[in-house]
């Protein structure tokens, strides 16, 4: 083990001596990456954090491209050989930290020993409906569209649910919670990395172009007038999710092609965002496949 | 509005006046409330808190017999004069506090304004098999177990999953976060007042009993051999869901009739425990509605 740990120090083929271990938790390079926690920092920065094993390893994997540098602290570099490993072999830099500087640069108090630093992976529109953005299966069978959607955790867990549920892309408007939030990739736990998220979309203009592209819009709305297990989900079509406490405003819900309910079988008022967004994204994936 | 606030304060019928705001943050009443937060007190005192108004109204709504005492800050006292009519109509004393009182009673630091202090919900496993721990209809078809659940915001998104999805019961471990945390009881938004809770329960010997009832028993598991889409949900049957992380051990999951995955269509590794549960207690509400 002592062994591994050396060699991983030290990889071969790498000329240059490891540069030492971060330790001062006031330094100007751990301030400066912890500054990413903040939305005006990322934004001037074009980067973003991506923290614990299960996110790093998925980054590493899918898009090593954008994996600017690796941050593990003792227990990360004892824990996660492999993904160090994956690191070293993609050419993306490990730097060894302490405990407490790995924990000042995380949004979490729980780290869990590794912290990756990244360049944003949104692509473009055009992309997701021509079938460029993800792994070139062809157009769109399946989206969803997050509008003034406002709580992190409920925004990430819509990706890795979007993600789980096999749909095309997450389409964001402008009035959503920035998807680079460490709060938000940490629910997403990786899903970042799967499948493309477009940004910064006029949510009425996308709806339009969604319908001029044949992709039929569907609200999800507890006041909907369509059933979801009664909905013809076969063909393609965009869930809409709006805000977590006020749903879908009545403009939006008018430009939709339908209003959609998950029904409430027992006396729950509502299902929470994720929930709601996963169930509906799993009749999508059941219908067409 | 100032005359229907100053009626709600001396509702009418009540001979004794009402009891001054509490206001003082350090005072022993306010400190017995807060104390509820911990697992130990509210063991000794058969107590727990419901935070927010929508929770509050449910509880009144359906569970008034266990409300004990509802605190509305001013802001909750303007805001939702019509839960605290609820409250005096079924007889429950409310007493006014500051918010700053409020706050430190509750477990979050946005308490929106009222927090109910109710009596433990949970029923026997003999009256939900029976049928005469819910609704009285009869015996119960979709049941949901925890075990070893540690996150409180897992366990109420569940047990307010399976409230939506017309579950008759959740039926929690003995190694189960508790249930009236007020994590789990914010989470579930008033679920635990829609439908009925068994606690305590010895998982091993619970799932021999499901199976003497004619319950079938699925373990939600990753690697289980069946798919969720293709598995008979229409018969009685429990799911059993285990930890965040390391799921179900290997003894219980031998011990379920069926290990059943829901299926990952994109890259995603997994779900987490809510968003699994809620996908499989729907499809069981789809199969069996």
């Amino acid at each position: 083990m002592a062994d591994t740990t050396a060699a991983q120090r030290r990889p071969s083929g790498t000329e240059a001596p490891a540069a030492a271990p971060l330790t001062n938790v006031r330094a100007q390079r751990v301030r400066s990456v912890a500054g990413l926690g903040r939305r005006s920092v990322r934004a001037r920065e074009g980067l973003f954090l991506v923290e614990g094993p299960q996110a790093v390893r998925e980054a590493l994997a899918w898009r090593p491209d954008v994996v600017r540098e690796v941050f593990a602290d003792p227990a990360g570099r004892e824990r996660h050989a492999d993904i160090l490993q994956a690191a070293a072999q993609a050419g993306v830099p490990v730097r060894d930290t302490s405990a407490d500087v790995l924990r000042v640069m995380c949004d979490t108090n729980t780290p869990q020993g590794l912290l990756a630093v990244c360049r944003p992976v949104d692509v473009a529109l055009a992309d997701v409906l021509t079938g460029d953005g993800g792994e070139g299966e062809g157009r769109p069978r399946l989206l969803v569209v997050l509008t003034n959607v406002r709580d992190p955790g409920n925004a990430g867990t819509v990706i890795r649910g979007a993600d789980a549920a096999g749909a095309d892309a997450v389409l964001v408007g402008t009035d959503s919670v920035d998807v680079y939030n460490p709060k938000v990739v940490r629910s997403a736990v990786g899903s970042h990395f799967h499948l493309p998220i477009v940004l910064g979309l006029d949510v009425p203009a996308l709806l339009e172009r969604l319908r001029a592209e044949g992709i039929r819009t569907l609200a999800a709305d507890g006041s909907g007038d369509a059933g979801l297990f009664e909905t013809d989900l076969t063909r393609p079509h965009a869930w809409v999710m709006g805000n977590e406490a006020w749903g879908l405003p009545s403009q939006l819900l008018e430009a939709c092609d339908e209003a959609v309910a998950v029904p409430l079988y027992g006396h729950a008022e509502s299902l929470n965002l994720a929930m709601a967004a996963t169930v509906c994204l799993y009749a999508s994936a059941r219908a067409q496949h």
